[in-house]
Order: structure tokens, then sequence, then C-alpha cells
């Protein structure tokens, strides 16, 4: 009885959706469905790499995703299907699941078996003539090598990555969530949480939880999803960092010898 | 294969709809989902009090009915379970489920058994961490007293209640539904249906079904959810009241002796 | 464990929408439940109609889609069900099940059986009180027979059908779709697909896939549907055509003694 997540931007209520779910129960007909989201800005492949981040591992172990934010269809850009932390991912290769490919012991494979679509294959929907066929196979136990050759080379997630060097981290700010919390890209546990990041020229201190921050702070803990957000007790950094914050760096220092601050 | 809804303020597709499906289905994973709405409208406690009222006790017994909209999460607010009706309700202590606390034979309890919760409990998404785990428990048959503490004093319902006295019961108009019908907190079987209600000067007829209305004529009835509610048939009461009918009293007058209109 | 599949104006998240759930999960607890959409704008049986044409037969056999499009409610517009193509459609005799009621082998029922409807039926919500208590049992396997008297004489589909004489078959522009294409009544394969049709003055030719057209160019090709439809490779028909192309004739020519363009 597997559990199969969709994240789409066609649209809440749309004839696609529909496709894709009518595809999904012939092909595998004890599966559930759960919409994640259907109303990601059309093509907007940060918001929905954002969302399953934030979103995918609270499920259980074996859940298949599967996002169709796919600008790309029709061009040579691979479907792709991954296999990380007990999770199936199953989508376009233009990024949107670049975080997921990127983890430890993740396997990824290319889509290249047409046998397991639904034909003829359009060139404007791979959702309901690929991703859906595979994710149902996927939900009904078959092997993920069996659905596509393994490759090395996926897209690079389109959170992007931090760089690191001997006294710092930066990573990007590269989301809000519905709070204000501002989200970067850096991994919680790899930064020195001793440490005040820096956003916008402001020093933000370190806090565990919530609870030691005054109202009014600007803070910097790690999240629920893992990463490093940047976060006000009862407010809105988004509102005090401003929307220009989206896209900022936020420089974390390393190591014992710093002196910022 | 226990059945649960949600509703919440969240928006639909929302990251916090899905964490919130992940939690649930992780713990009780035959669990079915209905959605009945995403769409509250921020912190309306008012707004949810009213749509549960008049959806769960469409759904079959042993519903679990999830209602997450929680201005006071993270203060001292309790997190409450009801029993009601053979079905059960979580939320916020906070009037949301008021109605359905102080229905007969109710029980209500505290939610205060912290190994139930998922942890760390963050301050702003009890949602997540408390509410979705404790109905996953009694979703899969765990007894109302193995989740929390009886209490006596819940928050009484934000739809409030009638007053009565010897001659008139007085109510109020909570809400519209889609159709214009407007909803008041008065239950049909305690008014005398064969007094006129009155509704902000316009002394209204009671009537049995729809049938015995004139078209245009505002009348007075029981509503499916067993309330009394305003009507017009093949119309709307909402239009031609206004809008500032919505909270206006509406009195009825009981027994034999009255002498309205 | 049947699948039913709701197509309403109800809106998101409306009670309307819980409480027709409700009833099917009580009456038929097993069943799976999937929303093809509550967002058709309101009594708009055109777009459902289109929408159900666009989605119905992706779903596995057997399966019961609900339609909920309902401005004739109350009024003596029949209930019916339909058994077509291994499917259920459940709904209003208006027009917006009339495509299915004249497939091939199809069988139209009254629903009269009072019996098997919620009790009080009320006179403006046969989604709940007919259609879902009916589409219940037939998910729960009760013959169509069962649940109806035949008849022979349904509402006509709301999308019209094509005018067939000895040299050009003349359909209408029924709607489109999310990507632009325009859709129209006309079946494709009972086209001459070796001609073009005619739209708004355009001579259109004919491809088998997009990947003949060359960019720009205004194409006419059987959609996923049956049905032909207007499209331009990486292009919206819709934008170029205009709105106005909706509700417009597109005309094939039929035989091989026609001379256009």
């Amino acid at each position: 009885m597997g559990l199969i997540t969709l994240t789409t931007d066609f649209g809440v209520g749309s004839a696609y959706v529909a496709q894709l779910k009518g595809v999904l129960l012939s092909a595998a007909p004890k599966c559930r469905i759960v919409d994640v989201s259907h109303s990601i800005s059309p093509q907007n492949i940060r918001e929905a790499a954002l969302l399953l981040r934030g979103t995918a591992f609270a499920f259980p172990t074996g859940t298949v995703h599967v996002v169709v934010v796919d600008p790309g269809v029709g061009t040579n850009r691979r479907p792709i299907a991954i296999s990380a932390k007990g999770m199936f991912f199953v989508g376009p290769d233009n990024g949107v699941l670049g975080h997921q490919a990127s983890m430890g012991q993740a396997t990824v494979v290319h889509l290249n078996k047409p046998h397991l679509f639904r034909q003829p294959v359009s060139k404007t929907f791979h959702g309901r003539d690929i991703f859906a066929p595979v994710a149902a196979e996927l939900a009904n136990g078959i092997a993920l090598v069996d659905v596509g050759t393994p490759i090395k080379d996926p897209e690079a997630g389109i959170l992007g990555r931090p760089q690191y060097n001997n006294t710092t981290v930066t990573g990007t700010i590269v989301g809000a969530d519905n709070f204000g919390n501002l989200l970067t890209n850096i991994p919680g546990p790899r930064a020195d949480k001793s440490l005040k990041p820096q956003v916008l020229g402001h020093n933000i201190p370190w806090v565990s939880t919530y609870g030691e921050a005054e109202l009014g702070q600007l803070i910097a803990l790690e999240g629920s999803d893992g990463f490093i957000e940047i976060a006000i007790r009862e407010g809105s950094a988004l509102e005090v960092l401003g929307e220009h914050s989206i896209g900022a760096a936020c420089t974390c220092y390393l190591g014992e010898s710093n002196n910022v601050d």
C-alpha cells in the first residue's frame, strides 16, 4: 500500500492533476496519494525545491515523492528517479531534486525504459506519461535500478550549496516560511553554532531554542529541516530584514580564533 | 483504518499541511486523511468553529477531527482532545472546539503526556508536534483517557449560546453559508417553532421545509446541522438583510401566550 | 475498495465538500475519494463537462465519477447515473453528463429510488442527499439497474456535437487548456485528418505530433482525450486566435475531392 505525494505547478483542480491521479491509481490501485502542493508558481523550480526540502522527510519511509515543475519538458533534460534516506523522488533533472540527489548514499537513475511509460509519450506532459507510471511502479515495490540507468551527474540543486573555507561558511537565504523565518541553504550541524552568522551586516546570535531569545531580537537557529534559519521570537525576520534579504548571503564564522563582535 | 479530518488556516498547498500529513501517516500508516479546509481566514476561530459544526457529524463514527487554528500557540492555552457523539476532536482550547466540548456526555482531556508528542515540541507548530501525533494515536484506537487528563473547564464555544428566559430565547446570527442562508446558534428543537423569530425588526415565519415558503419571503427553519437558520426560498437572506445581520440578535418567542405580530 | 471522484462548483474547503465526503465515507467506509475539482465556476456546466471529458477515463475501470454542478437543483430536472466504458457517472441530467450518456453501449438510469437517498432530501443539496448516497452504493458494488430506472432521453451534452454532411464536419471550439490549446468537440478519428481544419478563416494543417510542426505554426492534431485540438508548438493558440475563438466554428473538409488551400 504505497504512499505517493504530488508537488506541481498545475493549479488546484486542474485537469492535469486529475490525469496524474488517474494514471497513478490505474497502475497502483492500492496506493494513497497526498497532495503536497499544486500551487507552486508556474515553473518555479526554487519554490518547489524549498517546499520539498521542508516536507518530504516528514513522510513514512518508502514514500514516493513526485515533482512536476518542468519548464524544460520536451527538451533533452532527463527524467530521473532518486533513492535517498529511504524515500524515492521522481521528476525532471532540472535542479528541483538536486538537494535529494546529493545526499549521502543517494542513488540517481535516468528514466530510460520506455516500456514503463504511458505511450505515446507526449512532448508536454511527462508527469502523466513518464513520472506517474514510474512512481506507481516504485510504489508497487519495483527496485530503483529497474526503472532506469544510474547516473553520476544529476543537475545541482537549485537552492545551491554553501561555500566553506578555513574560517567561514557562506550560504544564501533561499526563501521564507509563512512565519517570516528566513531559510538558508547552510546545514545546521556543519556551521559552528557558537558563532554569530552575518546577514546584510547584522551579526545574529545563535540560539538553541526560541526560548533563549528576547522578543524582537534577530536570532539564528537550526530549523526543523536541519538548515540554519534566521528568525525573530514572535516576529517576522522577513519584515525586519526586508524582501531583499531573500537571495542575500549568510556568512558564519568557523573555528575558535574569530573575532567577530 | 482510522479516518482523520483536517481544518486549518495554513492555506492550500502549504508546507505545514504536508508536514501534518507526513506525521499522521508515519504514526498511523493506514489512516485516511480528509481535508475539510485549509482556507480558514488566518486565526479565525469563529469561521473554523462554524465549519466544524456544519460538517463534523456527517463523517463516520470514530472519525478524528483535527483543528489547527491556533493564534495562542506557544502561550499557556491548553491542547485538548474531546470525545463527543462518537467522534474525536483534537485542537487548541481556545473556543474553537467549545461547541463539541459542551455536548451531552462529552469528555474533554488536557493533552499533557509529552511522551506522545513529537519531540522537540516547537513553540509555533503544535499541529505537527502535539495535535497530529495524538490524533494518530486516537485513530490507532488508543483510549481518550490515555492521551490526557480529564478537565471540566474547557473554553466556551466561540459561537456562543443563546439565552433562555420564560418567554424568549435570544441567540446570535453567527455566519452565513454559500447560499446566503443566515446561521444562528439556536438549537432548532429547543425553540418553539410555532412562533416567529425576530431579526433586525423582521418577524420571520417558521416553516418546516422550503416548499412552504413563497418566493422572496424571509423564512426560519431548522438547518441540516440542527440549528435555526434564516433563509429565502431561491434567494439570499444575507443579501436582503445585509452583511450587518451577521452578529445580530435572533429572538424567538416561547410558549403559547405571546402576541407577536 | 471503490474509487470515487468529485467535480463540483462548491469551492475548495467549502462545507459542502466536507459533507459530501462524510456521507460517502459513512456509506462506503473503504472507498477512496479523489478531488478532481471544486473550483468549477459557479453553475458552469460547460466547464465541468470539459474537465470530465478530459480526465474521467484516465481513472481505473469501475471508478464512480460524481458531478455536482447543478443550477437546476430543486426543479424537476432528473438525477441520473450512467454506466459508460466501464465507469460510472452520477449527477444531474442537465447536459453536464450528456457526453458520457451518448457513448456507445452507455446505460442511463433515472435515480428514482428514495430508499437509497439521505432523508429528508433537501431542495438545495442533492449532492449530499442523492448523488453521494447513490455513488457510495455503486462503489460498494450495487448494479446500475438497482439504483434507478433506465431512460432513453437524457439531456444532450452541453459541449454539443459536430454536424456531418457529405463534404464537411463542423464542430465548435469548446474551451482551452492551460497550455492555450483550443479544444473542439470533433472526435479525432471521424474527421479526415489529411485535410486542414478551418477556424476563423485560418486553414490549419493537420499533424500527428507536435514534432512535425514548425515553431509558431498553428496546427491541428488529435488530443489525448480523442478530440481534435488546435495548437501551436511551444506557444498558445488561444493567445494567437484570441478569446473569441472559444465558441467559434471549426470546419474540417472530408473526402478526397476538396480543394481547400
